[in-house]
């Protein structure tokens, strides 16, 4: 929850809390749980709420609307706009029970394979939390150190320079070039070559040339 | 991974392996840890995978593409075609090097709060797992049991029998509808009535009728 950005959690009738065990795995996370209300009912639970989304693994008869879980979270925002939503998750051995579900206006579930198809509860809060963010913030992420792009007129320039350096050292025959520059090409396009990389290919290929130049001599 | 379909599980220089409190965890799907593959070093692991993914929550210098975690799991399906995919994960303390990283084509992060932004490795591989299952099979789910959807003519037909009604109690008053009609026709809408729910609705309708014209005695 704390890692998605959540932060209110409520527990309904639990066997124990506080409890040292929940403490001691919190890692970090403890200030949701010290600030977790305890309820006496789901109703009670879910008195504020202006939507209840629960979460099952198995199709109910009674089930209303039913989302996979992106759907669902997309819904959650939507309505969080304009007042609290819950994500209702049932125990750990049996879920939520067709009551509970009774009480939620969407029944959200997660995609899985059908024939072992029940998520671990915190697994399943994990995912919610997960598309629930991306919902919010969507998935931009941190990017990698800007090094700076080369521009099309270095690249233009290092692409001339290999095509002198592979004829200098008999490996392209410009009577026979076959396909080589075009895949040479593909292959560095994909890379979208940085400053600097152009700069030591560059150097490379400066070497390569003085080399063949020099008849290969040390 | 076996609720989300993926079965082969390669371990780099594990503590412990075979391991009796991961056999106690693995909750009904020891037969992915059975099967589990040791490798002697990363490279080991690696040597036959055409893409090699590697998990990070933190930027690094010489990362090479970073992707959210939806985009590089549409990548590794991408290249799973003619191929194996490796997913990377580091050790829950320190998760990736440097060393390990550089081993791998792209760099997946999952979205989180910026000042908290580790996940533990499980449900960092939760949602990767769950992720990929989107990207190779959608997120379609069970949907709720198919009661049969009402016609536009019988709605109509019950709108007609509601509008009786209410100027029958005296709510509606045909000089001065205001808005109730179209409010009732909205709510109605949204919730797509089925046949058998406007049977019972138009039941009511009926009843309520019926007591008006027998001037509400018993």
């Amino acid at each position: 929850m704390q890692t998605m950005g959540l932060s209110r959690l409520v527990l309904v009738t639990p066997l124990r809390f506080p409890d040292a065990d929940a403490d001691a795995m919190a890692a970090g996370a403890d200030a949701i749980l010290n600030a977790a209300r305890v309820a006496a009912s789901l109703d009670e639970a879910l008195a504020g709420a202006t939507l209840a989304i629960g979460f099952s693994a198995r199709a109910r008869e009674f089930a209303g609307t039913v989302l996979p879980v992106r759907a669902a979270m997309q819904e959650a925002l939507r309505y969080a706009a304009s007042g609290d939503v819950a994500l209702v998750f049932g125990t750990e051995m049996s879920g939520l029970s067709n009551a509970e579900l009774s009480r939620c206006q969407i029944v959200a579930t997660i995609p899985a394979v059908s024939d072992f198809g029940s998520l671990n509860l915190a697994a399943a809060v994990q995912v919610a939390a997960y598309e629930l963010r991306v919902a919010a913030h969507g998935d931009r992420v941190w990017t990698a150190p800007a090094f700076e792009p080369a521009t099309q007129e270095e690249i233009e320039l290092l692409f001339e320079q290999g095509e002198r350096a592979l004829i200098a050292i008999d490996f392209l025959r410009p009577a026979h070039p076959k396909r080589l520059l075009p895949r040479l090409r593909r292959l560095f396009s994909r890379a979208r070559l940085e400053k600097e990389e152009v700069n030591i290919l560059r150097g490379i290929l400066a070497r390569i040339e003085e080399r063949v130049q020099n008849g290969w001599r040390k």
